[in-house]
C-alpha cells in the first residue's frame, strides 16, 4: 500500500477505518519494550495492534512504556497501515491517573481506546468524565470478572452513551481466575460456554459492539488456534486477541468471511440498494425471500467491510 | 379417528385439545401453495400444522397465500383432525396490517396463532389492541434474535398477560444471522447452546409456554434429525419445528413419553388424587418420596396429556 | 486428629471453618436411619455432613428424623471432626414449622443450615423472620427449579444480607425435572452446561457463595463420578453433594488445589503481606505481574483454606 500522510492528520478518531472497521487478529504489544514496537511495521497483516500498558508491562516500567508510546506514536505511528490502539491500565489500578494524562496528548494519535476490567457502568463513567474532550475516542473494553459478565448490558448500555464503543474483548485468563475455573483450558473451552456466548449475544445488542474472543495461550500450536478461531468464529465473534505475530495469518484467515458469503453479501446490498432506489423503503425481495430484516443487512454490510 | 364436525363449532380458542395441548412436530406449510394444503389431511401423524404467510410465503404471494387460507380453512378444516394454526408476518414487516385482517375473519377456524421475530413487549401490546376481541387466539411466539433472547421473560411476560401463551419457537436461522453464528450447524448446534437451554429455562416460568425447538435443515438426512430430536427432547424441549412431512415420524416418536415415564405419571396422578381426596390439600408420598413438588405434578399431567 | 471439646463451645456458628471453609465432598445421611448417623465419626475424610430432613425422610419418618438428629448432636457430635449440618425441609413444605422449631434446641450444635427449594426473596425472608436470633446459622441454599436459576442473583443478594451465606447447591435432580430436563443424563452433562455455568458464575459475585455440583447418582461407577468432578472443579465449582461415603475419597480428591497452585498461592499470600507491610495499600508486582486483583487473593486465600 501507498504510503501515507502525517499521523496527526490521518488518525483522527475514528476516520481510519471508520465505526464498522475489522478487528480479526488483535496484536496486544508490551509497550515498555522498544525493540518489540520498532518492529511493529513489518507486521502488516494485523487488522488491529494494542499498544499495552496493562497486564503487559511491569509495575515498575509503566511510565518507560508511556514515553515509548508517545515516542513512537508521533515518530512512527504513519508507517504502519493498521489501527493503532492503546491498552491503558484499569480505572481500579493506580496506575490510571498518569495513563489518561497521556492520553491527553494522544488525542489525535491513537484510533481507538482499549480499557480492560470494566466491572461496573461507575468506571466507564469516571473514565468519561476524566477524559473530557477526549472522550471521542473509540471504545473496546474488555470483560473479565463475573461482575463484568452478569452486567454486561448495563455497561455496554452506560459505554455506548458515553463513547463511540465498538468492542467487547473476552478477557478469559481474569475472568477464569474471578470465577475459579482452572487455568488449563480444554482445546473447545467448554468450561467458558456460558461466558463466550452471552458475551456475544449481549454484544449484539449494540450496534458497533465486536465481540472479541479470548486468546490462545499456547503460541506454538498454530493447530489448536485454528480450531479455536473457527470455534469463536462460528459462534458470532468476529475477531481474536493474540499475542505473538505467528497467530496473525491464522486468525485472520478464520475470521474473513467465506467466498460464497461474500457473493451473498454482495448481492444483497445490491437488491437493497437497487429496491430503495426505485421503490422506497419496505421489505424487498432477494433470493425469493421477503428481505426485511435489519440483522441481515448489517450483517451483509459487516461482510463487505471485512473485504475492503 | 372418527370425522369431526363443522369447524366453526370446534375449533373455538383453545378448545381442540385446551391449554395443555401437546405440539411435538410442528409442521409449516407454505400457504401460497394451494397444492400442498389440499395434501394436508394425509398428514395425519403431525401434532401441530401452521399454515404460512411469513418467511415460506415470497413477497408477491402473500395475497394469494391469505385468499388459500381463508377457503381451506372454510372448506377442510374439518377434515384435518390435527391443531391447525396460521403463522402471520412479523410485526415490524409491512404485511401484517393485512394479516391482521385475516385473522378477524378466521376467529372461529383456527386454534394457534403463530408470531414471528416477536422483539419487544410494545410488538405484542401492538398485536393484542389490533386484534381486539380476536385476542383469544392462543398465542405461540417465535424467539430469533439476540434482543429476544435477552428480554425474553419480560417480553413472555407481557405476552401471557395478554393471550393465552402456549409456545415459543427458537427460530434458529434467524436468531444465528442476528448474532453472527455460522450458517452451517455442527450437527449438535454446540454453538447454540446457550440460547436453546435459556429459552428452555425461561419458558419454564410459564405454566403452558411450549419450548419448541429448532429446523433441522437437511430433511434428507433422518438420522441427524433423530439425533437432534433426542437432544432437544433431552434438553426440555417438548417440541420441534419441522419443514418436510418425511421429517413428522422421527420428531413424533422423538418427543414422546418413554414407557416407564408414562407409567410414573398415571401413578403419581392416581396417588395425589387419592390424597386430595381423602386427606385434602398438602404433601402426600409417592415411591417412599414427599410429593409436595408443583413441578413433578406438572410434568405428570403434561406426560399424559401426550400419550391422549 | 486430636478429640474436640464439647460440642457446645466447638459449634458456634461459623466457628469451626470459619467463614471461608472448604466443603469438598458434602455427605447427605437421611437422619431418620439411625444406625447411619453412629457410622458417621468414621468418616473422617469428607469435608462436611449434612443430616437430613428433606427428600431423604419419607413423610411418616419427619418427626423421628427431628429426634434422631437432636440426639445424635447432643450426645456424639463431639466425635465427628467435621462440618456438621442441617438440612430442613423447603418453606413451601407442612413439615417447616416443626423444623424451625428443632432449630431452636440446636443453635450452637450445628455449623451451616441448608435450605433447599429457594425459589424466591420472599421465602428467605420468610425464613429469617421465623428464625429470629438463630439466623447467625451460616447458610446454604438449593437452587433447584428454572424460577430459582432465574433468579438466583436476587436471592442471593437478600440472602447474603439476612445470613452469613456461604453456598449454593445445585439441586440438579429437581431442576432437571421442573425444566423437562430428561432423568438420565449424559457422563458431561451437557443438557446442564446454562445452568450449572450461570450459577457458578452468579455465586462468585458474592464473597463467601461456594457453588456446589450436582449428585452423581450412579454411585458404583467412581469413574464416572471422577470424570464429572474434575469437570465441575474445572468450572468452578468448589464441591459436590455425594449420596455415598465410597463417593467421597473420588470428591475429595478432584476438588484438592494441586500442588503447583498451592506454591502459587503460598508466594502471593507472602508476597501481598510483604508489600502491604512495607509500602502499604496498593498494587504490588508478583512473577512480574502487577498484582492488584481483589479475585486473585481471594483464590489464594481460598486455595489455602483447602489445605489446612
Amino acid at each position: 500500500m501507498a504510503a501515507v500522510g502525517a499521523a496527526t492528520t490521518l488518525r483522527q478518531a475514528g476516520a481510519y477505518y471508520g465505526r464498522s472497521l475489522p478487528r480479526r487478529a488483535v496484536l496486544t504489544v508490551p509497550s515498555s519494550d522498544w525493540k518489540k514496537l520498532t518492529k511493529l511495521p513489518t507486521f502488516t497483516n494485523t487488522d488491529c495492534v494494542v499498544l499495552d500498558l496493562e497486564d503487559g508491562v511491569a509495575d515498575t516500567a509503566k511510565q518507560t512504556a508511556r514515553e515509548n508510546i508517545f515516542r513512537y506514536l508521533n515518530e512512527s505511528a504513519s508507517k504502519i497501515n493498521r489501527e493503532i490502539c492503546v491498552r491503558i491500565n484499569s480505572m481500579s489500578s493506580n496506575h490510571i491517573n498518569d495513563d489518561v494524562k497521556l492520553l491527553k496528548d494522544l488525542s489525535t494519535l491513537i484510533d481507538c481506546l482499549f480499557v480492560p476490567k470494566v466491572d461496573s457502568i461507575d468506571e466507564i463513567k469516571w473514565l468519561a468524565d476524566r477524559l473530557g474532550s477526549n472522550r471521542q475516542y473509540n471504545l473496546v473494553l474488555y470483560c473479565e470478572s463475573a461482575q463484568s459478565l452478569v452486567d454486561l448490558r448495563s455497561i455496554l448500555t452506560s459505554a455506548s452513551n458515553l463513547f463511540p464503543l465498538q468492542g467487547v474483548v473476552f478477557g478469559s485468563d481474569d475472568f477464569s481466575a474471578d470465577v475459579g475455573i482452572n487455568g488449563r483450558y480444554s482445546l473447545d473451552a467448554y468450561e467458558l460456554t456460558y461466558a463466550r456466548q452471552k458475551l456475544v449475544t449481549i454484544c449484539r445488542l449494540f450496534e458497533n459492539a465486536q465481540p472479541i474472543d479470548m486468546v490462545y495461550i499456547n503460541f506454538k500450536d498454530l493447530d489448536g488456534l485454528k480450531k479455536q478461531s473457527e470455534q469463536g468464529a462460528a459462534w458470532g465473534f468476529t475477531g481474536k486477541q493474540v499475542i505473538h505475530p505467528q497467530q496473525v495469518p491464522v486468525v485472520q484467515t478464520a475470521f474473513s468471511p467465506s467466498e460464497s458469503s461474500i457473493i451473498w453479501a454482495k448481492e444483497l446490498i445490491q437488491a437493497y440498494e437497487k429496491h430503495e432506489k426505485e421503490e422506497g423503503k419496505g421489505a424487498f425481495t432477494f433470493r425469493g425471500q421477503t428481505m426485511v430484516d435489519k440483522p441481515l443487512l448489517r450483517r451483509a454490510r459487516y461482510i463487505l467491510n471485512m473485504t475492503r
